[in-house]
């Protein structure tokens, strides 16, 4: 089977919008659609956190579930520079699926509701074999609709918050090695992604491009250097990670680089703008935008570091 | 497990909107909600089709999937008087789904974009133990957007099109009848909804309440009179079925009478208005709209026909 990205790619092919737009504004592609039925756009994209793809029901709680489900849509939004405003939840629910797990995935629904701003207002209920949680975000732009095209050489490539905190999160989980220092909290990390609100005021100021990290932050930026026709440089070294990362990374036998640019699920938003103070109050800089394209890792004395063909993609 | 209509009252409780209504007009519990960010309402919906649920993959190809799982999305557009102006898909496909019948599936979907006028705009890709495609369709309300709510005694009731026939595809093709004189014409009946963007015009200049028909006529006439705070009398008699419905619920010891009324799947459009010939125009009249609640079924001598606790609901 063809993997993901081949995919989207015929498929933008095979919806690339015509003449006539219908008030279509961005189509597939983006981290979100575009549209304009009236004098103002609106940002619409769907995620869907399918069990033992995105989780496996005895790592998370059906509350964390719905919580996670809806941030992660969320985030597409953010990284649209876009206001949340509503989502839709279509639940599959497998026989086994009690109606006590039923009103924690809600609550955890709700909570993340009420984090993001985006109001549950409809949705779609179905048996199945399987759980799956697929959310439908809107949002309004603040400004102009931020795009992964519009990186230009000479910018600096930011990103929010830490990197690979929630990689190292399933790693604890997944090997149980809750007695580490700082297990529990990356643990938290993975299962609750940030609320990045916060950085939207100076994204919609400044940023040129962005994109959210969601398979892992190189390969989400090379997403974003492929549409905006660029290349990036980053310095390994200026990664920002938490507290404890690197000596927990040791002790779980993971290499702390590769984790934090290859780990995905962070949710963090990587973005690029001209380098400014405003860029720093959300973000660290992380590397730079270059002519060209792909994208070269280097450590602290200039060599590239090769993190392989690195990153999740489904049907690979 | 409480079943699916419970569950809905349950989420319809837990997401009131409040004072705050951040741009929402409508939210849980109509066909779909309604969002205003900008100076013109939009109509949003989301829809699922899941394998071994809605359909079984020895039952219909990759394309008639597609493309029923998007009319189907679309119907519930319509279904609020508003013109489809984009969809979103997630898919969740299994390891078995190849290449060819990904493409056959978006060939489907494209077909059923063109046809209904929903551009496909975005979506997501995700392995799966099983394939499902939930749809978010958008729409533009021509006018005020039909709701549930709004039917008063005295309305008629219409349906477009016929009932049943989609029902009796779906036995059709259980029981490999194909030899059944229209027989291969219901299979394609349930295979392919109808395209009702054509009843437009006169659902936003006569309808006062409106719902589509997947789970059953009587069931979703059901949920529209809950919503109006009226009750309902249908005539057998006057349901509209098509050409050699009788004959061929007969061969298949079928009861027509209760498997239009109750069988599902057609994504007719039920509705009230004043009784006019503009209404008849798109639709047959089937009943009347009375005080009260609950909803009467008569044979052609006035009496009250039981078809039972019927309609088709998840997780009953």
């Amino acid at each position: 089977m063809i993997d993901e990205f081949a995919k989207i790619e015929w498929l933008k092919a095979r919806f690339e919008l015509d003449g006539d737009s219908n008030g279509i504004l961005v189509g597939i592609g983006d981290d979100a659609a575009v549209i304009d039925f009236g004098d103002r756009p609106s940002i619409v994209t769907v995620d869907a956190h399918v069990e033992n793809v995105h989780f496996r029901r005895d790592l998370i709680s059906c509350r964390e579930l719905g919580y996670r489900a809806l941030v992660a849509a969320v985030s597409d939004v953010w990284a649209m520079a876009a206001v949340p405003r509503a989502a839709l939840i279509a639940l599959t629910l497998p026989p086994s699926f009690s109606d006590g797990d039923f009103r924690e995935l809600i609550e955890g629904i709700a909570e993340a509701a009420t984090g993001t701003g985006a109001k549950v207002i409809g949705g779609n209920l179905s048996a199945s074999e399987s759980l799956t949680v697929t959310t439908t975000a809107l949002g309004t732009p603040l400004g102009k609709p931020l795009m992964r095209a519009g990186a230009r050489p000479g910018d600096a490539i930011y990103v929010t918050g830490t990197l690979g905190a929630a990689a190292l999160g399933l790693a604890v989980l997944e090997s149980r090695a809750f007695g580490l220092e700082h297990g529990r909290r990356f643990v938290e990390r993975w299962k609750r992604p940030p609320i990045n609100g916060y950085a939207l005021d100076v994204l919609a100021a400044v940023a040129t491009a962005a994109v959210d990290v969601s398979d892992g932050a190189l390969q989400d930026l090379g997403h974003l250097c492929t549409a905006s026709g660029v290349g990036a440089v980053l310095r390994a070294s200026s990664v920002p990670t938490a507290t404890g990362y690197e000596t927990s990374c040791a002790a779980l036998d993971l290499d702390p680089t590769k984790l934090s640019l290859t780990g995905g699920e962070d949710y963090e938003l990587i973005f690029t703008a001209p380098e400014c103070s405003e860029a720093e109050k959300i973000g660290s800089k992380i590397g730079t935008v270059i002519e060209g394209n792909g994208t070269r890792v280097l450590d602290e004395a200039g060599e590239q570091i090769d993190l392989g063909n690195a990153g999740f993609r489904h049907f690979a």
